[in-house]
């Protein structure tokens, strides 16, 4: 992803307090509140510039969507979109990962969507995958029992990692596409780096996990 | 597998039972009576013509190998592979993957092989499929505790379906590579259809699991 360090972009997403949540940490546990009803919330870590969770809260109106970004120059183009499709259903937050205990309760997401995650492809940085066990353990704790993440990206080897860390964990593969835009699977929604990728004839690949109470 | 009827294999076969294991059923939990030594047993299910058995047993003469596989017209290729190259630690075994369970106790076998299984794509056929629940209960029977399946194919669906198959069987993904012929994996023995498919630019998949004490 490449950075322009954009000085305004705090300043504008303090503007739009109905899209970009601010204070968050008063919603853990209570998230209906900030979309005023009780639909499940599913969650999009590394949101980037926000085609995904828009195209899938358009898609989806009774789903409710929030995108997590932890760079604010960059979400605040996922803010632009948002604005433009004046949806009720998606959020922004602009929080590290590392950090979604503070905001989220046990119970308060219903699905996990991770899109094109950076790589990290040298194994010192393992640590910093958002397949690596440490955040699944986040996941877990924001789930529902039985919640699921949705894993799609180019990347082989973080794809390899990653199949392996989720069976590490103990979850379930429901679902596994090793050529997404050659199956049968429908009503896939296109993130920026897919569309960058698969134009380049580069693989899509995908799958559905689930944690499983032991 | 195109099969050419040989009325002659059966006889074949039975002419060398040095190699060719007769009357499997009386080894039943002491097969180190037919290597003569108590090395560890691999077997390879589906084993074809006996190209990857007879190479593995070459390069790793502390491993005893078995190649399985239920045509005799088939397996007479993979004898005559062995005749030539006069291994002590490679034997042959004529019969269905069905019933390797009346020829097997639990822990004669530290490791099975799958290679380029038949696919049966056809829904309807998935029970054919060697990688199927029925079929892992009959590995999980004959292996060591921790045992390990090590698969590879060229079919993209049978290795999509086998990996959930594993999953749902609660086996560990110890390994996994999405293109075996461009990865670092070392001391692959390629197998007759791999040097088939791969010749003709299909990308190899790879994969080690491992069953799991609950
Ligand atoms: C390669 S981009 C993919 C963007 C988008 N999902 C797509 O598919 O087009 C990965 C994004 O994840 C964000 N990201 C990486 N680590 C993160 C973390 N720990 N918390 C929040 N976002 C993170 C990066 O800032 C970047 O915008
Ligand atoms: C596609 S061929 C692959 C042969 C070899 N492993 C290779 O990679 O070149 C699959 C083989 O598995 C054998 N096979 C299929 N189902 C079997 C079963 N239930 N028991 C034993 N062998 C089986 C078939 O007869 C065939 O020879």
């Amino acid at each position: 992803m490449r950075l322009r360090y954009k000085p305004w972009a705090k300043d504008k997403l303090n503007e739009y307090p109905q899209y970009s949540i601010q204070q968050p940490e008063q919603y853990k546990g209570r998230w209906e509140e900030v979309f005023g009803n009780d639909h499940p919330i599913h969650i999009e870590v590394g949101t980037g510039k926000g085609q995904f969770v828009t195209g899938m809260a358009k898609a989806n109106p009774h789903i409710n969507y929030i995108g997590i970004e932890v760079y604010e120059s960059v979400i605040v183009s996922a803010l632009d979109r948002i604005i433009e499709a004046d949806l009720p259903n998606v959020k922004l937050l602009s929080v590290d990962a590392n950090d979604l205990s503070k905001f989220f309760a046990k119970n308060d997401v219903e699905r996990v969507y991770l899109n094109f995650s950076d790589p990290w492809p040298k194994v010192r940085h393992e640590k910093r995958r958002l397949t690596y066990q440490s955040f699944l353990k986040i996941y877990e704790d924001l789930l529902i029992d039985g919640g699921e993440i949705h894993f799609k990206t180019d990347n082989q080897g973080l794809f390899e990692y990653s199949l392996m860390s989720f069976s590490k964990y103990g979850m379930l593969l429901k679902y596994i596409s090793l050529d997404l835009h050659q199956s049968d699977y429908e009503g896939n929604i296109m993130t920026e780096y897919e569309e960058k990728f698969s134009a380049k004839g580069q693989r899509i690949y995908r799958c559905e996990v689930k944690f499983q109470n032991d």
